[in-house]
C-alpha cells in the first residue's frame, strides 16, 4: 500500500471504528471481485454511517491526494463497482440506508443511498403504503438512488428512474453540504422534493452519471399502487415482423394509450433464463451459440424469435380500454405476432398455477403440464415458469431472475437465490447504445452488432429496452469467465468495436462502464473538454474518481 | 456610450450588416421598454442570423470586455427582457427562426431560437403534420426554445416545455460550439434529440435560467395529435372546497387518469379577462379591488371563486374512460363543486356558438342570450366568451388571451390583437413559488399572500399552476403602471415580500426576474456558490449576463 493511502487510513481512525475499514482478508477479497474487465483492485474499503463521515472522508482525502471511488451499495456489476485508479479507496454507502420519510399523498420517498430495492419494496409493503416502487430489473440488493444516479431503467411510468430522483443532499469535493433546493426542516417542508428543476441552472444532473459529488439523500418518486393493471406479452416471429411491431408500440405510447416503458427481448436473451451452456442441451463451453443449436433449443423450450413485455396501469376502466385499444391495434401485426393480455386476476391465478408447476417432480406430470401448455397456451412450462418473475417485476418487486441470467455462461450451476456475479466470478460487460425508435433502424443495427458478436465468439444476448415514446436502447450483454483472462480481452474488444460502431452510426451510449470511458466522447470532444472545466471548478484536487466517464 | 462597446459595435461591422446592429431610434426605444422594474436600457442590440456570428460576437466581446445579455426573441416579458447590467449589449436571436426538421414518425422538431410558437404551430398545420405544440400561454411571438430554457409550462402532457427540449447546440463564452450529445449531420440521425440525459453528467440543464452559454439549436418533442379529447371546467365555491378539489385532482394525475398538467385560477384572475379597472365596472384606477367590488363584479359576471381547468387526450375510447373516471370521483366533490366537461365536439359547437355571439351588437338579443347563459349552462355571455380562447389553448395553438390580462389596469382599452405588454407601457411582475400539491397548503400560503396584496394595494390575481402530480406554483401577477415610478417600488416591495415569506415557508420560486435575483438564494447559499463556480469555469471573462439569476 502506497503511503498517502496508509497516512490516510491512520488519520480515519479517530472518526472510523475499526470495523467500517477493510484492507484485506474475506470481505475485502468479496468486495474485490468486479464483473468488468479492467477493474483495478483498490487499497481499502471505508463505510461510512453519516453525512458527516462522509464529509470528513472527503477532506481527509484531500489532505494525504488519495482519491475515493464513492458507491452506493457497490451492486454496480458490469459497469465497475471498484476501483478505476491506482492506489484508491472504495467507499462504500451500503450503511447509510435509513429510509426518511415515505409521503403518501405526494407518492414519494426520501431516502439514502444505501437503501436497496429490497429494502424499499419491503418497507412499503409491510407498513401498507399505497405505493410501489419500479424494479430495474437489476440486484435487489442494488441502490435505489445509486441506480437512479447510473440513469437505471425500469419498465413501468416511473421507470426512468433519473427523471423521478428529485431534490439532493450532496458532499462536495471541498467537503461542503450542497442542498440542491430551498430545505426547510430536513426536507420535510417545501417542494425541494416535487419539483425536479429547482431554480436557476439545473445542476442535479452534474452528479448523474460523473464524479463531481456524493449524494447522500435524495427523494424517489413512487408509483400509487393501481386499482389494476395487464401485463402484454407479445411474441414476434422475426426480424421483419419486429421492425413493425416496434413501430406499432411506438405509436401506442405517441398516442397516449401506454404511458408505461417496456423490452423486446431476442431468443438467446430467453435461453438464457432458461438454460446454462454446461447442461444438457449439449452447447460447447469455448464457443457461442450457432444458428443450429439455437434453432434446436428454440424448438425444445417453445422460444420465439423475439419477445415484447409491457404493462398498463391504473383504475380498472381505464386499464379496460388502453387493452380494447391496444389490441385492436396490434391485431394488423398478426399473424407474425402473436398478443396475449394477462389481467391482474389471470396474472395471479397464473402465478399459483407455474409456481405449483415449479415443484412438481414426476417426469411423466411435467410431461404431460407442458404438452397442456403448447396445445392450449401457445408456450412452455419452462417459459411459463418464468412467469411469477414477470409478474413481480411488472409489481415492482425486484427480483433476482434477471441478474441469474449472467450466469449463462458460468462454468457451475447456478444459485438458485443470493445471486452474486462478483463472489461466482462471473463477466459481465453492458454495451447500450441508443437508437431512434424506429423499428428498420434498430433491427438494422442490431445484425451489424449479431456479426460482431460472432466474430469475436460470443452469444448475441440482447434486450432492447424502450426508454421513451422517442428512443431505445438494445442493451447487449456480453458474458464471459472472468478467470480466462483470453476471454476478457476479447470481451473487452468486442465491447469496444459496438462503441466505434456505435459512434460511427450516430449513437451515443447511454451508459458505460470502465472500458467506454476513454473513447466515449470520440465523436464530441467539446462535450468532454465542457466536462473537464466543471470538473476542475468542482473538483480541483481530483479526489473524487478519477476518470470515471471519461472526465479526470 | 461607454467606448468598449463603441469600439466593440465597430468592430462587428465587419461582419454584421448594419440592419444587424440597432443603438437608437423607433426600434431602438421599442426593444428597451421592459415590463420589469429595474430593468436597465442596454447600449444597443443585436441581431446575429448564424451560429457563426453567435460565435462572433462572444468573442468579439471579450476582446472588448463587454457584457452580453442574450434573448431568443426578447418576450421574457415580467422578468427581464432588455439589459440587466450597466452599458449591456441585448442579442436578440429572432433572426434565426429556421425550423429545421421535423419527424412525423418520432414527434419532434429541430428548431432555432428565433422560432415562435405561432411559428410552429402554423408551420404543422400549413404542412399537415400529425403534431402539436403545447400552448405556454404566453405570448404567441415567444420563442419555443426560450420559454423552454427559462422552464415555461403549458397544459399538456407537454406542458413541462422544459422536460421536452432536448439536444442543444450551445455556443460557449469562449466561442467554442458544444453538442450535448453524438450528432451526426446536424442532428438527422442517431438518437441526440431523442434522449435526454445523454451520457456522462447531464449537463444541457445548466443553459437554463441560466448565463452559461448560447443555445442555438435544440429539439422540441411535440404531441401527437389526438383523435379526441375532452376539456374539464370545475366550478369551485369557496377555499374550503378548493382544497379538497386540488387533492381530488392530484389524485387524478397519481392514479394514471389524468395525465396532463391544468390551472386553478382565482376570481379576480378570471375578471382581468372580462374587464379593465378603467371601465364601467366603477374600479378605482388607484385602489386594488376591493371585497365588495369584487362580490358585485363577480355576480355581474357570474363567476366562481375558483375554476379549474384541464384536459384529456388520446382515442375516443380511452378519452371515455377518463372521463367516466374522473367524473365519478369529482362527484364526491359536489355541491361545492360544478364539473362541466366538454368533449371535442361538443367544444366545437360552443366555440361557434360563443364566437357568433361575439359578433352580436344588438342588446336586447346580448340580454336574451346572457339569460339563456345562465339559467342553461350556469354561466354568463361574458364567460362563455372566454370558451373559444380556451379550446385553443387546449388544442395547443398558441393565443394572446392570457398576456390580455395584463392591461387589467392599463389607462386605455387594451389592443383587440397585436398585444405588446413592453410597447404599451403595461407593468408586470411575476411571483412564482414551488408548494407541494396538497390543498390544505396551497390555500394557507396563498391566503398568507392575498393579505400581502392587499398591504401593498394590489389586486391578488392567482392562477396555480399543476407542474407535475406533486407540486404546483401559486403564479401571483403584480400589475403595475410603469410609467409611475412610486407604483412601481411599490410593485417590487410586494415581490420581495413574498419571496421572503416563501422562503420563510420552505418554498423555492421556480424562476425569477432582475427583482428575485438578489435574495433568491438566501435559503441555499451552497447552491449559489456552486453556481459561481460552474460560472467562473464555463465563463470566467463574465461577458454572459453577469448576475442572471443571482450569478455573476
Amino acid at each position: 500500500m502506497s503511503q498517502p493511502v496508509s497516512q490516510f487510513i491512520s488519520s480515519l481512525a479517530k472518526e472510523f471504528r475499526e470495523n467500517q475499514i477493510t484492507q484485506s482478508g474475506e470481505e475485502f477479497d468479496l468486495l474485490s471481485k468486479d464483473p468488468a474487465v479492467n477493474a483495478i483492485q483498490p487499497a481499502a474499503f471505508v463505510f461510512p454511517e453519516s453525512t458527516e463521515q462522509v464529509q470528513a472522508l472527503v477532506k481527509t482525502a484531500a489532505l494525504f491526494g488519495v482519491k475515493l471511488w464513492v458507491y452506493s451499495t457497490g451492486k454496480n456489476w458490469g459497469y465497475l463497482n471498484t476501483g478505476g485508479s491506482q492506489g484508491a479507496v472504495v467507499v462504500l454507502l451500503n450503511r447509510m440506508n435509513k429510509i426518511i420519510h415515505v409521503d403518501d399523498d405526494l407518492a414519494y420517498a426520501i431516502i439514502e443511498p444505501g437503501v436497496t430495492y429490497a429494502d424499499l419494496s419491503r418497507f412499503l409493503a409491510e407498513k401498507n403504503h399505497p405505493l410501489w416502487t419500479d424494479s430495474p430489473g437489476g440486484p435487489p440488493s442494488g441502490s435505489v438512488i445509486g441506480n437512479a444516479l447510473d440513469r437505471g431503467v425500469g419498465v413501468t411510468k416511473y421507470g426512468d428512474h433519473f427523471a423521478h430522483l428529485c431534490g439532493y443532499e450532496v458532499v462536495l469535493a471541498d467537503g461542503a453540504l450542497l442542498q440542491t433546493g430551498v430545505a426547510s426542516e430536513g426536507g420535510m417542508k417545501g417542494a425541494a422534493h416535487l419539483y425536479k428543476w429547482g431554480v436557476g441552472p439545473y445542476i442535479e444532473g452534474l452528479f448523474s452519471q460523473s464524479n463531481f459529488g456524493i449524494v447522500t439523500r435524495a427523494a424517489i418518486w413512487l408509483m400509487r399502487k393501481p386499482e389494476d393493471y395487464a401485463i402484454f406479452s407479445l411474441n414476434i416471429k422475426d426480424d421483419e415482423t419486429l421492425a413493425r411491431g416496434m413501430d406499432e408500440v411506438r405509436e401506442l405510447m405517441l398516442s397516449g394509450i401506454v404511458h408505461e416503458t417496456g423490452r423486446f427481448s431476442n431468443d438467446v436473451a430467453i435461453l438464457t433464463l432458461l438454460t446454462q451452456a454446461i447442461n444438457e442441451d449439449g452447447l460447447s463451453p469455448s464457443k457461442a451459440i450457432d444458428r443450429e443449436q439455437l434453432s434446436r433449443l428454440k424448438r425444445k423450450y417453445h422460444v420465439p424469435g423475439w419477445t415484447c413485455s409491457f404493462a398498463v396501469y391504473g383504475p380498472k376502466r381505464m386499464v379496460r380500454a388502453s387493452v380494447q385499444e391496444a389490441k385492436s391495434r396490434l391485431r394488423r401485426l398478426a399473424p407474425g405476432v402473436r398478443v396475449s393480455v394477462y389481467s391482474r386476476k389471470w396474472a395471479y391465478v397464473l402465478r399459483r398455477f407455474f409456481t405449483a408447476a415449479g415443484r412438481v417432480r414426476s417426469p411423466s406430470l411435467l410431461k404431460l403440464i407442458d404438452y397442456c401448455c403448447r396445445k392450449w397456451f401457445d408456450t412452455s412450462l419452462a417459459l411459463g415458469k418464468l412467469f411469477p418473475g414477470l409478474i413481480d417485476i411488472h409489481e415492482g418487486k425486484p427480483v433476482e431472475t434477471v441478474v441469474r441470467r449472467g450466469y449463462f455462461r458460468h462454468k457451475k450451476a447456478r444459485p438458485e437465490k443470493d445471486i452474486h456475479v462478483g463472489r461466482d466470478d462471473v463477466g459481465v460487460l453492458w454495451s447500450v447504445p441508443v437508437l431512434p425508435f424506429k423499428g428498420d433502424e434498430v433491427v438494422a443495427f442490431s445484425k451489424e452488432c449479431e456479426l460482431l458478436f460472432e466474430k469475436f465468439n460470443f452469444d448475441f444476448y440482447t434486450t432492447t429496452m424502450i426508454f421513451n415514446a422517442r428512443s431505445v436502447c438494445p442493451l447487449m450483454v456480453i458474458l464471459y469467465d472472468r478467470l480466462d483472462h483470453e476471454e476478457g480481452k476479447r470481451a473487452e474488444r468486442l465491447y469496444s468495436a459496438i462503441l466505434d460502431l456505435s459512434h460511427k452510426r450516430g449513437y451515443q451510449h447511454f451508459r458505460a462502464g470502465i472500458n467506454g470511458w476513454k473513447n466515449l466522447y470520440q465523436s464530441c470532444p467539446e462535450l468532454k473538454k465542457t466536462n473537464q472545466k466543471i470538473k476542475a471548478a468542482l473538483d480541483p484536487l481530483g479526489i473524487l474518481a478519477p476518470g470515471r466517464y471519461g472526465i479526470d
